[in-house]
């Protein structure tokens, strides 16, 4: 799916753009006014195929929650999750997450999802991770005070990096878990790749921090 | 070993009373008398059967290492690790970690080490696992300032527990692995515990933190 051109994906954005939020950066500082009501809102990086994200709008009616993925061939995937799941509270935007302060607000954001980021395992390419210093001090920016930042992935070095990277940046560590499906964690709401590599047998990190 | 009797144990260690420190509680500031060197102090609780605290002896001629060990039992065995190596820099204490306060003054220790420490799983139990914040306030009181504690353990839970209530103390996290034997790192002195389960493919996490 990722690598196959979709020339019909423009057209179908598009069509539902109702859904996929058009010229992203318009909206800095007013997201609430794409939603039904306002309520707190939740952002996830890289939305891939959608499942997370329609499948939190789903639990969590009272939260509102915004998509963001950058690959036009894969987020034509989550536009159609999140028609089929039937969500209100969903928004999703096709854009790369060079610096999220273009696109959101000071305080704007309660919460950041980041899930099975690209490990970037490479030293020379530590700058890219999603949990380097100088994304954490995007997220701190658009997100309110204490906001929170929830990071699922199931590479171990991305995940003893992050946990290190967000304490020196002076975040808190609020749970850990080593293992989230032996945890049964009747809320947790699954991606695609997650469920693949759970499927495995292999352990899912997943952590919850906040600044301080 | 843990559960048999040792008649001839009160002997041996006072037969090496210049290993086994006799009436700790009166040493208390004066630490560094006890050792040929004046030289870094690093301490380890719960030393079992002493085949870390002798290697560490033996890896860093440059730091003094003192061994707590509440069991008589087991403390002869790493006394008898002790001597076997022929480490003039390590010393042993056969006392209960009740308050780590009475037996070392303020700022008298550079490093703690936590190696496979009672995980007490029941959430009842919380209070007695040694990086409960009551005994992190004893660790930050007995520590020179930015003091670093490293941490190693088999047990998942203890493990997630423990970054958690480090880093929510103000601790700050330096150092994470999930892996520690795939990581190879030559430096690691593992416990007797440690190869025990590193044999059967287990992995062994370990985490180094430093007051802030």
């Amino acid at each position: 799916m990722r690598l196959r051109n979709k020339p019909w994906a423009d057209d179908y954005m598009e069509e539902n753009k109702h859904v996929v939020v058009q010229s992203p950066f318009d909206h800095k500082g007013n997201w609430q006014k794409e939603f039904n009501t306002e309520q707190p809102l939740h952002l996830e990086i890289g939305s891939g195929k959608g499942q997370f994200i329609a499948g939190m709008g789903k639990q969590h009616s009272g939260y509102n929650f915004i998509g963001l993925e950058r690959v036009k061939s894969v987020i034509v995937g989550a536009l159609k999750k999140v028609l089929d799941t039937d969500v209100d509270n969903v928004r999703l935007i096709n854009e790369d997450a060079q610096d999220l302060r273009d696109m959101f607000e000071t305080n704007e954001i309660d919460h950041i999802y980041l899930n099975f980021s690209d490990p970037w395992p490479k030293t020379r390419h530590e700058k890219r991770r999603l949990t380097y210093p100088d994304f954490l001090e995007q997220y701190q920016d658009v997100l309110k005070d204490k906001g929170q930042v929830t990071l699922k992935t199931d590479n171990r070095r991305l995940f003893e990096y992050s946990l290190a990277s967000f304490s020196q940046y002076g975040m808190i560590i609020e749970e850990v878990s080593l293992d989230l499906h032996d945890l049964e964690d009747p809320l947790n709401v699954p991606t695609e790749y997650e469920e693949k590599f759970s499927a495995k047998g292999q352990p899912i990190y997943r952590c919850k921090v906040r600044f301080d």
